[in-house]
């Protein structure tokens, strides 16, 4: 199945998923030349593995709470908070409650 | 006066300002090397004079509405949506009522 992705001008919904969120998939928004933005879905418990990425990222917390990773330092993020990471760290995201969270990525060519 | 920016893994309130918007400013949350993230606050009627910046640029209305006019083309966004715009592209935006938006604009060297 093609991923419907948001064109420029788009409107996308990113408010919290609430009752949908149980059911909820990560979701890839937008891939563009120098962004790419996901809502990340993680149920109580799941984890997004370390992983890392040349460019910098936010994640912004839209519902439920998560621990990220980041070079062995640990950061518990709330609904509503955001926090930004350097490129090239290997960060993981834990969800301490269902949660979906809004990951921005600055691209690297 | 110094303006404060986040740090690397410092969680920042993105949550609506509610009833401290209509005393609220724009504020820049963070510029780091590859994105710059700040909260735009504009109250109703009044507008940021059409711009460009290299990058390209998310714009999250986080609460009211406001108006995004690109190359000609306008777009309203409600609270909880998201648009994206091209680098290089002349935009500007006019609050539709009292409103803030987290824009985040990815860097060019």
């Amino acid at each position: 199945m093609a991923i419907e992705h948001a064109l420029p001008g788009q409107a996308v919904d990113v408010r919290p998923l609430e009752a949908g969120l149980s059911t909820g998939k990560t979701t890839a928004l937008f891939k563009s030349k120098d962004l790419e933005v996901m809502r990340l879905v993680l149920l109580a418990g799941k984890s997004l593995p370390p992983h890392k990425v040349p460019g910098e990222i936010t994640v912004q917390c839209i519902e439920g709470s998560i621990d990220v990773t980041a070079e062995d330092k640990s950061y518990v993020l709330l609904a509503g908070q955001l926090l930004y990471l350097p490129g090239g760290v290997l960060h993981g995201v834990t969800a301490l409650e269902d949660a979906s969270a809004l990951v921005t990525v600055a691209l690297k060519k």
